[in-house]
Formats: C-alpha cells, structure tokens, sequence
C-alpha cells in the first residue's frame, strides 16, 4: 500500500476530503481546557472523538507544540496515539534541511510521532525531500503555491514562462516515482490550483485557506481534484475546533464537519450526474 | 543594542568569525557520551567549555535533538544555558508558517529556548518572517543561497535577469529595517557569496558548508566579509566537534578551532596592511 493510496482509502470510507488542523492555541480554547496541558490534551481527545468517522486526516502543526517545549512535544505523541490507525496524521512542520540532516526530521516526524505524512519546504530542493521518501508507506506534501500573503514574494516570480510554484509541481510530480509525494496548495488561489491539478497527475493536493483565510470551499473542492477525479484534503482548522467556545465544541465541530462534508459531497454526487 | 551589534562584538572580542555546529549525532559521538541523554549533555558542555573564549557562536541544529523528542528538547535548554550570554546561540531550525503560526515558532526559539538568533526558509515569504523581528534584541538568517546539491532545484532558477536567491538577497535587505536579520549562504558558492555580500549591504551573513561539505575557508571569510568589512559567521560543526573519536575530543575540538582561527586572522592581518 503506497501513501496515497491510505488517503484514497479513507476518503472514501468516511466519505470526507476534510482535514482537520489541530492547532491548539492557549488563546482560543475554551477557559476550562485552555491552562494545563491535561485540559490541551482532553480538548484534542474529544475533537477527535467525536469526528472521527466524518474526516479522513488530521493535521496538528507543530509550532503550536514546539512553543510548549519539551512537555508539548510529549502531548503531540499521546494526541496522535487517540487517532485511528486508518486516519492520516500529518505532522505539519514544513521542515527541510541538507540531506543528512533532512533524516533526523524524518524519524521525529515518523518513528516518534508515527505520523504517516509530513509538510516539507521545496527551497533546498531534492536531497532536502528524499530522506522523507525512504519510509515505506510514509509520504510528503511539498509547499507549492501557499495560501498567505507572502506567497507573493517568491512563488509567483515568473521564470521564462511560469511561475516558480510552478517549478516546484512539475519537479515534485517527477519525484513521485512511489505515490508518496504530495503537494501542498492555499485555496486562496483556486485558478492557480486548478493549474496545478493538471501537472499534479494523480498526486494528493493538501488544500489549506479555507474559512478563517478566506478561500472557498466549492472551488476548492472542484478545482483540487479537477470535479473528483483526483485526491485532494481539504484543511479546516480554526473554523472547526474554535465552533464553540463553550463545553459544547466537540458537538459544535462534529456539525461543522457534517455541514462541510454536505457541501463537498452534494457537489460529488452533482458530479457523477452529469 | 540591535542583533547585529551583538554579533560585531563577540567576533571583536573573542577574535573569531567561527559559528559551531553543535549537531549531536549518535553516531557520531565518542562512544562513551553516544548513548544516553547524559552523555550527549555533558559532550556539548565539554566542547563549550572547551572553545568559548575563542569562538562568536554555537548553532545547534534542531534537528538532531527533535529526533530524540521530548527529552531532546530538554537537553537543548540545558545545553543553551551553558553558553555565556555574550556567545550568539543560533536556532538552526529553518522553520517559516504563515504569520500566526510563525508567531509561535518564534516563542518557542526566543523565549523558550533563549536563542539569539534563528535560521528561517523565505519560501512563505514576509509574513512568516516578521513575528520573529518583533522580538527585541533577537534576529533571523534567512536561507538564501544553500550549501546542498538540491540548492540547484529552485535557488538558481532564473527570473529575467537574476537568480531567485538573489531576490531573496534584495528583499531581505530591504526587510532589514532594525539590524536584526542576515542571510544563509554556503560556502561550496564562493563567486555567488561575493555576489551576494553586495547586496547585503551591512546584514551578517552565516555560512555553512566549509569543511566536510567541501567550501574553501579562506574564500568563505574573504567573500562572506568583503575583505573584512561586513560581518560574517563561518560554520563549523563535523570537522571541529568531531576532531577526535578519543576522549580527548575538546582538546581536540579547541585545537581545530585555534587552527581555523589563526588561518582567517592571518587573512585579515594581510588585509589590513594592504
């Protein structure tokens, strides 16, 4: 089974394309959960408890951990213990790093935190990324076009006739000899993502920017997977761990989730009709 | 006093460009310190206490300490509260999110940590390198134009009439409003690094990849300083923490490093007859 197929897989047991981003931040969380680290913890147990037949990954970015030090690099592990076997975990660090050292990130981010698909940052090019490769049934989405503002400072420079994040998907779908290799690609830029579609092949998009960034759900939908052919994950963070803020946010992220999951799945099956 | 200030200082002080990676690799350590926690703790501090009157930084890549999770975050505290205040200690993460999440990174390297200074990738661009200049006192190297094979991939891509690590140079020296932010060249580079020092106008620039990786040392302080008129920090790890297998590694360590000190200060000597 190659990593790609994993998130086929569970795209269509749970019939969900949703990622749900775990970024536990002591700001936004709910008073009674938001001091201790038990309280982190209890509050990303129950996400995941009550969503995890409606979504196919999860995605805790690492920074959120990495400011609590040592014991935050600990609840990372026991949070990921509580998710399913079946579930993508993407450990989103965007790391990357000369060849030798590129390694070392890959067993933090699989041998120790067993996570089955990391972010990875293009800039250092090939023996930055090929370290990731060498775990069997493991896979890395690439950083193409990002979904922030200051995706316009180097990404869209235009070499000869394209764009550099252009580059970057034809090189990273070239790369993708054992269907472990992914691309990343902010729904703040639909047009452009149903570019990459195209070079992608049959790679998986991680599409991050929805909600809170302000990019749209249909067209993310529709344009990273060019009308459901190919596999795409569709990140949702803050819109659906902060639903509510009060003792009732399992529930509310529970029917966030199936009211995304609707929107994407009526478009699905629109799709198939015609 | 500015990030910039402080780097000036010590490399007047101690008389040394020299930048120690501190990259503790299991297998590379002498056997008696490669096993345990302890082991690696009291490696680093030998070799700290062993050069800190002779060299301007330490670099611990955190890489090499996220393999070995929560206990290898804890060491690395440990290890940074041994380093003099007036040594720089440089996060070498290469870390870059969109700004919110930047913000965090930057939280867990200044004040977690207590570094002075942090490696950043630029592919995100502004925002994910502006949270870490909110930081008094505290500045970032952007990765600009890199030491690895890979730097090929996408640094060297040409956009009009210049290379996308030389809009990088140009930005970033823009961006460097408070003296707080440098540039990441590799030595293996040396023509490019003379290049980019124009432009760097008077923002430090770190440069890895003499020694094992194959960059000339005497090029690297010639064109990394302009005949010594900017500042510089060369890196060193492999060549100097590793100088002996034995257990007299810190002597060992100390007289590599006054080695590499006496060949740059004879340079300079000459420069400053010229």
């Amino acid at each position: 089974m190659s990593a790609t197929s994993d998130i086929r897989e569970i795209v269509e047991k749970n019939n969900s394309m949703l990622c749900i981003g775990l970024d536990l931040d002591q700001k936004r969380l709910p008073t009674d959960y938001a001091s201790t680290v038990r309280g982190w913890y209890d509050f990303a147990v129950a996400i995941i408890e009550a969503t995890k037949d409606i979504v196919a990954a999860y995605k805790p970015n690492l920074a959120f951990f990495e400011e609590r030090g040592a014991e935050g690099f600990s609840l990372l592990e026991k949070i990921i213990e509580k998710i399913p076997d079946e579930i993508v975990v993407i450990a989103d660090g965007k790391r990357g790093d000369i060849g030798n050292t590129a390694g070392h990130y890959a067993t933090a981010a699989f041998d120790r935190l067993r996570a089955d698909w990391v972010t990875i940052n293009p800039y250092m090019g090939y023996d930055s990324i090929r370290p990731f490769l060498d775990h069997k049934g493991k896979g890395a989405f690439i950083l193409c076009l990002t979904s922030n503002p200051g995706s316009r400072d180097f990404q869209l420079l235009h070499v000869l006739n394209k764009p550099v994040y252009m580059y970057v998907a034809e090189k990273v779908a070239y790369w993708n000899k054992e269907q472990n290799l992914g691309l990343v690609v902010g729904a703040t830029h639909a047009e452009q993502l149903a570019e990459i579609r195209k070079v992608a092949r049959d790679m998986p998009i991680l599409i991050p920017g929805v909600g809170a960034q302000g990019g749209n759900l249909e067209k993310a939908a529709i344009c990273g997977t060019d009308d459901f052919k190919h596999p795409a994950l569709i990140n949702v963070s803050r819109t659906v761990i902060y639903a509510s803020q009060g003792n009732d946010f399992a529930e509310a992220a529970r029917a966030e989730v199936e009211k995304l999951n609707a929107v994407i799945n009526e478009l699905r099956s629109k799709d198939s009709k015609d």
